[in-house]
């Protein structure tokens, strides 16, 4: 058999944990599949002390993680933050040209281009199954399973906690605050939560998707970002009403003219869909490609177990001498991607606006409407008590974004109306 | 760049021809992926002068694929067969030391220890993701994707065929020989179609996800099949009422025991899960996992574009050095499967009827049940027309399936029973 393949592990919180636990409970058949043993040589964590129910005795404790590098085959990142002293740890890991494991989107989506010619440079892979999607091998699928195809949308569900929040709200009907404070106690969501609730983590991961998907540089700031604060108990219940559900959902899309629109934003999917029956913790991530058509893969997207999983599926690739380029192609074959205007895209739109219910008010906004050229396909007024609040829902044909944007504005300064018009994309997947 | 990576290509047909098409409309986003470009040096078919709707003339031609070995880089065996000129091929290929990539199902179900004893003694590799499920890249999930986990269960849908038929005749009512007629006529459905409607096309690729899956060799001969010739437009009809549709579904589930069981049969499944809303000719594939929990994919099994897309990623692997052993684990490494018994397994089980509507009939079958520790769920009786012919349906509780198909011995020789019972396994997935 061959040598043993050496890791070494900075961060031993749930991810660095998780590879630990795995290691040891499923060794046999992580070694049958790398054809080798794998061995933890060395670990780096902030309290050496802290019971974490693994044997971590027979490896070398360092402090500084920096000194991880030249003690192992590979290093596993397991630190996080898209700076710091992991960036420096994966950077002068690649430079040392040893390969790196990383669950880090943040990194990977901020600074994956320089990190992909880092890599290509020093002929260290860089590895990142687990930094979208642990449950689901969505990068081995994008990389190399699709390997053949053009890919012309990716989109999904990338964000648990966002879809665990958005399921329960929609299964109680309980509001929004409410369910995060569960979410919090259960351990399904931070402390400090608006990486997750305000579409930033999802975002991340999005917008790595994309560049294995249309091989280009990975371009975060490009992703057009909704979180879910404000999607409200009322919208969850009109759109059910309408046969919908509420999903955060990312989509990267390639249109005709080569332009690619990344966005994040709560947006309404058929409940009798794949993606709109992913309820709960589980991420979904869609595939349009030439030819395979369309692809779905569901699953649970973090967590300490996925996650390993995740992880070792990049530790056997590279105990099996299986390496790509970070991104699929050279580094130098990544193009700077061309993006399209959020204007332009068409989608059919919900919209919900609360009014008193005067005389004339339905006219206005059905006239703002029709001065910005949006189509109406669909309207749902509840309740009629004179002189009181009342929610007008409208649901519009395929319209561009400018378009009923605009119309909003104009609608929001109108008399009468109470709030500026809620707004949702209605993607009918 | 890298030399170019040189293929030969045996069969032009669906496979074969879908392949050369793939190459000429993405070869530079394959090249990329790749990291050179592919080049077809030669191919073999029987007929030269049909029209295929793509140039070969850059290639050389032979007559017999034999002839391709030696040649090329890898071979392309999209001649069919478990046995003959493929087999043939395919071993002699290996054995000159040429990789091989292939969709050939059957032969990998029926002779895939030995091939992949072969590979491993020549230094060969031998590809096949396109042999299951095209359009889902589930060989590489879970023989790389997956390979840190141990797999309790794999299971799903997977012949296009059988999936079409049994959901068009849910849409429409109609019986199962006027919609195989329709299907042959749209070209969904073989002249000869009992390869695919008597679950053994769908067999031999579940036999291949169980090796993967739990490291044992394939045996084909260990599933237990039941084709959809007998599934009646009044059983969809039954099922539907019961909040159910009708599937060919595959199941590999390993027991605590280490026993392994493999069925092939029509099974009813929740009409409102991910697996019963996988309509039409797509194919689907769930995978339970420890650590990863449950995934799922789902995507088109067949077609030109779906397997010529699984062929290039095959390729590419090959053309980037990214080898595995046949089954994920050195030949050497896989077991002799412990197969169970068929009749311990226990499930839910759905059973129609149809019996004279005289008096004590109901009361018979139920004695039945009873006297083989049968619990029953529900019961549904319609009409009530005295002395015709009536349809009862019963759902049980959990029940091995020796007690139910005992039970249905006795029924089926009661007096005023009209036939066999109808018996179905109910997969509450």
């Amino acid at each position: 058999m061959t040598a043993p393949f050496r890791i070494a592990i900075a961060g031993l919180g749930t991810v660095g944990g998780g590879v630990v636990a795995l290691l040891r409970s499923h060794a046999d058949i992580i070694a049958a599949r790398a054809g080798r043993t794998i061995e933890i040589v060395a670990v780096s964590a902030r309290d050496r002390n802290r019971d974490r129910g693994v044997d971590l005795s027979s490896c070398a404790w360092v402090d500084d993680p920096l000194d991880l590098i030249g003690r192992a085959d590979a290093i596993v990142e397991a630190i996080g933050g898209a700076d710091g002293i992991a960036r420096d740890l994966v950077e002068s890991s690649l430079r040392a040209g040893i390969p790196v494991i990383t669950a880090n989107k943040a990194m990977l989506a901020e600074h994956g281009a320089a990190l992909a010619d880092l890599s290509e440079q020093a002929g260290a892979p860089l590895c990142y199954e687990a930094a979208v999607a642990g449950g689901i091998p969505v990068i081995k699928a994008l990389r190399e399973g699709l390997a053949g195809n053009e890919v012309c949308a990716v989109y999904g569900i990338l964000n648990g906690t966002c879809n665990y929040i958005l399921s329960t709200m929609r299964e109680t009907g309980a509001d929004f605050e409410s369910v995060l404070a569960q979410a919090q106690a259960m351990g399904y969501a931070e402390a400090d939560p608006s990486f997750d609730i305000d579409g930033i983590d999802a975002a991340h991961k999005l917008s790595i998707l994309s560049a294995l998907a249309f091989g280009v540089r990975p371009e975060f700031s490009r992703v057009h970002i909704t979180g879910i604060r404000q999607v409200s108990a009322d919208d969850i219940a009109h759109a059910g009403a309408l046969g919908y559900r509420i999903k955060l959902l990312g989509t990267a899309r390639r249109g005709g003219d080569g332009k690619i629109v990344q966005t994040m934003e709560p947006c309404l999917i058929p409940q009798g869909s794949a993606i709109g029956a992913v309820e709960g913790v589980f991420n979904a991530v869609c595939i349009e490609a030439d030819p395979v058509g369309t692809a779905l893969m569901v699953g649970r997207g973090a967590g300490a177990g996925p996650t390993a999983s995740a992880v070792l599926s990049d530790i056997i690739d590279l105990a099996r001498g299986a390496v790509r380029p970070v991104y699929g192609i050279a580094p130098s074959a990544l193009r700077d991607g061309a993006w399209g205007d959020i204007g332009d895209l068409c989608a059919h739109y919900y919209m919900r606006v609360t009014v008193l219910d005067k005389p004339g008010v339905l006219a206005d906004v059905a006239a703002s409407l029709r001065d910005h050229g949006v189509s109406v396909e669909a309207v749902r007024q509840q309740g009629r008590n004179p002189d009181q609040p009342v929610s007008i829902v409208i649901t519009t044909h395929d319209t561009p974004r400018r378009n009923i944007v605009a119309a909003c504005d104009d609608i929001a300064v109108h008399g009468h109306i109470l709030h500026r018009p809620v707004l949702m994309r209605i993607e009918n997947l």
